[in-house]
């Protein structure tokens, strides 16, 4: 008889965003008048147009496809010389990181990747996340039977929770417990934290004390402002033997909708195999890529080599600066209301710290009541997001200017 | 310390292909005037251009996405309305299978969510494939610890083979062992061979009575010509009940380079879990889904939409009608050379009986020397696929007129 995987019963319900969905429908079918008025800073979506390089890269991609002699049929699973070699070059080796082109991993997204990773990471991984957390990393451990239980206050039994804290400017300590893998992200979703050099060495060289492997997503590492502040785990000498990284076109290049990434898996990193041996990751990271995915679209991948163009990396640029513009614009308000403000320098993500005793919920509604604003509310990160709540700045101008003024007349 | 999952160590190198690749460069390094002449028959990769219909559709959403009001950030991971709604109508509802949109999962392949689907399934079922197999089937359960060590012969400890031979007209019987998940392919890579609606009501028969899954691979229903030949399993009744469905546009819209496939999940269809319950499986694959994967590219997804509409559809038919037209071409200078053939009717791959005792890495070498035409050893495939090899339809008119004439003049 064929059984189900009944580690999938674990999963609490997807709550948070079906939970917002279903408040502000409530809230816009009670309200018709207010609900013209609504401004969605909640998920972490990009709003503006793709850009015109990836455009026009698209469409003489797609015309090539018109001709036999232009034809692509199935490609290389990991992607096409020419989009490895771009990334190697621009993101890395121009940046003086040592990089190969043969470590890059072209994807269709670094959720899918953060989900992939696990197939090649042994079960027996005690795994560590930060507090709060982009729930992904846990909801695919917890597939995966790297988990307990569900606990009452969303957290799983076997998962150690990094916890984040003002305290701590949401850089979680090296944890007193050993642990195997760890997801550290940076700039950080939700927090819109960044980890300086120091901190990143400090857990560079934890992870090669004890063996462990960091998952270090950087998918917002084009927000970064402040040029002493790290872009890749690769520029902390020793990440090469203990660092994958996750990087992604989708808030850069506005490729949310387009969907394109890459993951670097460097040939020195090893972990240990079950006769005892520490063994390279790479070649079993390179069989699932060939034996469980079949590559990028020849059109997309055009199109994402195409941002590292001159044109291309100017639109990038362009694009960083809007929704930085919008950071600074909301961030200023939020804290000319008189609430505590973190993130929204290097990342697109405002952090806010709701009035002392107030539940995150209570804020979300209010916000929603008040100003027709919708967040996020932090404790759906997990259980050190309560009493916070997530501002994106993913939007148009307008709308971040009219969300900031109405943000700045609440009284709280 | 970090461990891998030293299932991946059971893996017998991706012995097929690369081969294939070092044996072709060794020839055409030896013999740089026949190197001009090589003919591709080999791997089963689309060459004629896609379709203008699909070309049109994504040009104008390449356009959309450069609007503000157009632009697409992340859709709904299983895929748009537009094209699950399209999906079920047209291959399911039109004729009169019962499927409804939100049973569709768009994807961007069914080599992806043929792996995919084992996250889902639980670590204690006995897997059965068809011998010979296409071997991502084989080699996804070993990564996820399915099977036990691997033989000598290539195939792997655990997982029950169903022969297909000349005697089952490459349809297996029923085993006798009890097996809980169950790969059949139809139109079948490699031998071309397909079910009648009497053996599949068997299969589905033996699924309902057994509690078994059956995971059927459909990607080439399209090329089916007898009209009393099921093109999906959802034909047999009961099959919601036992059966998930993969099909592709990889083959009928041209599409190995552009990637979109989906998967059918009915609501009707259960297993097992720990606690001895069955339960519906539609709702763990949703999840996985939504969790692991972000959705396939809005703009591919408009290309595949436009296969389905009048002119979508009179492209696609032609396509088919073309890669038919080179197997018929194909299949007859084989039988013309006094070779038996299979295959290559309701299917783009002929299947061809070598000599008696010639191994088929022997005829390989031969038809490389001789015919410069390079085509798949079926011992590649699996221990039954000895002795035969596979020959593609999937080619130029002229590269197949060409290959023709050589293959009927070569001696056996």
């Amino acid at each position: 008889m064929a059984t189900l995987n009944s580690n999938y019963l674990k999963l609490k319900a997807g709550y948070l965003f079906p939970e917002i969905a279903r408040r502000v429908k409530a809230f816009t079918e009670a309200n018709t008048e207010a609900a013209s008025r609504l401004i969605r800073c909640g998920i972490g979506d990009v709003t503006q147009p793709l850009p015109s390089a990836v455009r026009e890269a698209m469409h003489a991609a797609v015309e090539e496809m018109g001709t036999r002699e232009g034809f692509h049929g199935y490609g290389p699973e990991q992607g096409y010389e020419f989009l490895r070699g771009a990334i190697a070059k621009h993101d890395y080796r121009d940046r003086g990181l040592e990089v190969a082109d043969d470590e890059i991993f072209v994807s269709d997204g670094s959720k899918c990747d953060g989900g992939a990773i696990l197939d090649i990471l042994g079960d027996d991984n005690k795994v560590a996340v930060m507090d709060p957390v982009y729930p992904v990393y846990v909801d695919t451990n917890v597939m995966a039977g790297r988990t307990g239980e569900g606990r009452e206050d969303g957290s799983y039994e076997g998962i150690t929770y990094l916890e984040c804290t003002t305290e701590n400017g949401f850089v979680p300590a090296i944890p007193e417990e050993k642990v195997d893998v760890i997801y550290l992200c940076f700039p950080n979703n939700p927090t819109g934290a960044v980890a300086s050099r120091a901190q990143l060495e400090a857990w560079v060289a934890y992870a090669r004390e004890h063996g462990a492997m960091l998952l270090y997503d950087a998918a917002y590492e084009a927000f970064i402002q402040d040029s002493s502040v790290p872009r890749s785990i690769y520029e902390i000498p020793g990440a090469r033997d203990c660092a994958i990284e996750f990087r992604s076109f989708s808030k850069n290049g506005g490729f949310t909708g387009t969907r394109c990434a890459f993951t670097v898996v460097p040939k020195t990193l090893t972990a240990l195999s079950s006769d005892g041996e520490r063994r390279p990751i790479h070649p079993l990271w390179h069989r699932r890529f060939t034996t469980k995915f079949n590559g990028v679209s020849y059109i997309t991948q055009r199109g994402a080599a195409a941002l590292y163009s001159e044109k291309g990396r100017a639109e990038v640029a362009a694009l960083i600066e809007h929704y930085m513009g919008n950071a600074k614009i909301l961030r200023e308000a939020v804290e000319a209301a008189g609430l505590k403000v973190y993130g929204g320098v290097n990342a697109p993500y405002i952090w806010v710290q709701g009035p002392q005793g107030v539940t995150s919920w209570r804020i979300f509604d209010r916000m929603l009541n008040e100003a027709n604003i919708v967040v996020t509310p932090g404790s759906g990160f997990g259980r050190a997001g309560e009493g916070y709540f997530r501002i994106s700045a993913f939007n148009s101008r307008e709308k971040a200017i009219e969300a900031a003024a109405r943000l700045k007349a609440m009284k709280w």
